[in-house]
């Protein structure tokens, strides 16, 4: 069974679709077996806070804490504060939790005591009772930018969070990203594992950050392993977030063929969801069309199975 | 009637003592007729936040939204964020609550803006419908030590908060006191104002602080107008806080006397309880004895009138 192979798989992932997945692989592999790369280009400085959103997606939903009625932040929430700064004409366009704020302030507790990134979410993980890694791409500063079609130059949370992903993209700059180094961990698991998976996550804003990086996909071609990606796109829609809307914007079909093809010569096997099984003959790739749409915990450990499975295929 | 007098009053005030006061004379004065200046000696950064606990204390009180039940921090508060952040393993001594946390997260994305303390504060109490200027004493760092009697040097809000006032105390330190500069609307106010009133506060941790900037006493003198101090000590007890404890503890007799003659030559009057009025014979000052104990609003304002009338009688 592939779930108990030798050697490790390292799995990127973004936000939500991701998570979702990443809780799958958890439950399959253990610590030893999996670990998770994590983007950190929508991350962004707020009220003096350092938020690391793609992070605390996938620490919420790992520590079974994530808040699955509104699909981001924490569980059994309350709004005390934001509802507060509010009142004092304080910026509260970034919905923070009570117990959310937590998190946020730990971290920057934890920064401002002279531990990186990585440092920090090994800390906070630890604390919520994860034992799998989590590794944010880079312990330096990049931050997604989206250039709209009218001009604007918007750091991500404002593009995505503030104004609800409504401004047309044109393209989008990882500033500071020709001077961040890679996660030396993250490094160090592409000389060793078996396989990376790409997490079903939107391949502009939440992929592309740590591809991007320097080095990392001259990494990855070298580590020779194979690399799935999971189509965050079905049926034309995307499940979550605004990759569909970002495909249309930029002038490519949105469709899963176009993620395939986006990743371009990174990849070894390609999975789409069983009802693009017609796509799959334009896709140059091996391809696994399975049920992809994660609305149960046993959707994800299903859809998990199914990847590494293939993995074990292509290997 | 001295409440509408001609000219300002300035009025030195530290925690919740001098701030029921400050409240009572703020019932009487309108805001052009008084100011209060505060103490930042036992503001702290803690979290990544910039605390000025005795300016929140003021701004709550005269806001009315001071936790009564409490004695200190905002009203109808709740306390899910350090409840969390004790989860996670971060420093939860410091009990901040959910709503104060909007207080000082909006101060320092504030400061982090740009604006000093003084700015700050006042963005902040207008924010809540405060008219009257809240002037903190400097907008540097001045950091009041604790040096115990065991040989610990301690920050403030340790000593008070986290130790409770344990510790012996041999010494205070003002760190930073040398170079910092008294807030320039102080000094201004003390130009033209008509009395001076110390409200009853810790001489030694909530008062002297102030009094200790550069230039300040000399501001003082220079002034000429009548300076009024009311006593923290009751029969032997401070009605809140430390003061009597470290009386005993720095080998002074803990009564409203040692209160007159720590202020020393700055004094025009002083103010004592009806309970101690054998010992206005001991004070080598014009006194005025009256209730001080405030329980109800109607106490505060009644010794505000008490004080208001004094200056008259001195001027």
């Amino acid at each position: 069974m592939s779930s108990t192979a030798e050697g490790q798989v390292l799995a990127i992932t973004g936000g939500v679709g991701g998570a979702k997945l990443a809780l799958g692989l958890s439950k399959l592999l253990t610590p030893d077996q999996i670990s998770f790369a994590v983007n950190t280009g929508d991350d962004f400085d707020h009220l003096g806070l350092h938020i690391s959103p793609d992070i605390d997606t996938l620490t919420y939903t790992l520590a079974a804490l994530s808040n699955t009625e509104l699909g981001w932040g924490r569980a059994d929430e309350t709004w005390q504060f934001i509802e507060t700064l509010g009142q004092l004409g304080g910026e509260n366009w970034f919905r923070l939790g009570d117990k959310d704020m937590a998190l946020h302030i730990h971290r920057r507790a934890l920064l401002d005591a002279g531990q990186n990134l990585s440092e920090v979410t090994a800390t906070i993980t630890a604390a919520l009772g994860i034992k799998h890694q989590v590794l944010p791409m880079t312990n330096d500063s990049v931050r997604t930018i989206v250039h709209t079609q009218t001009g604007d130059a918007l750091p991500f949370q404002h593009y995505f969070v503030r104004d609800q992903c409504a401004p047309a993209v044109a393209r989008f700059e990882f500033s500071g990203i020709e001077t961040a180094a890679p996660n030396p961990l993250i490094l160090q698991q592409l000389e060793t594992c078996r396989a990376l998976i790409i997490c079903p996550s939107n391949p502009f804003v939440s992929v592309d950050p740590l591809l991007s990086l320097p080095g990392m996909r001259a990494a990855i071609a070298e580590s020779g392993v194979p690399v799935i990606a999971v189509s965050p796109i079905v049926s034309g829609i995307a499940i979550k977030g605004p990759a569909a809307k970002m495909m249309s914007e930029l002038g490519v079909p949105n469709t899963a063929v176009s993620v395939a093809e986006h990743y371009d010569d990174l990849l070894t096997g390609f999975v789409l969801d069983e009802q693009d099984a017609a796509l799959a003959a334009d896709i140059n790739l091996p391809t696994l069309c399975t049920q992809s749409v994660m609305r149960t915990l046993d959707d994800r450990v299903q859809l998990a199975q199914s990847v590494l499975d293939f993995i074990t295929e292509l290997s």
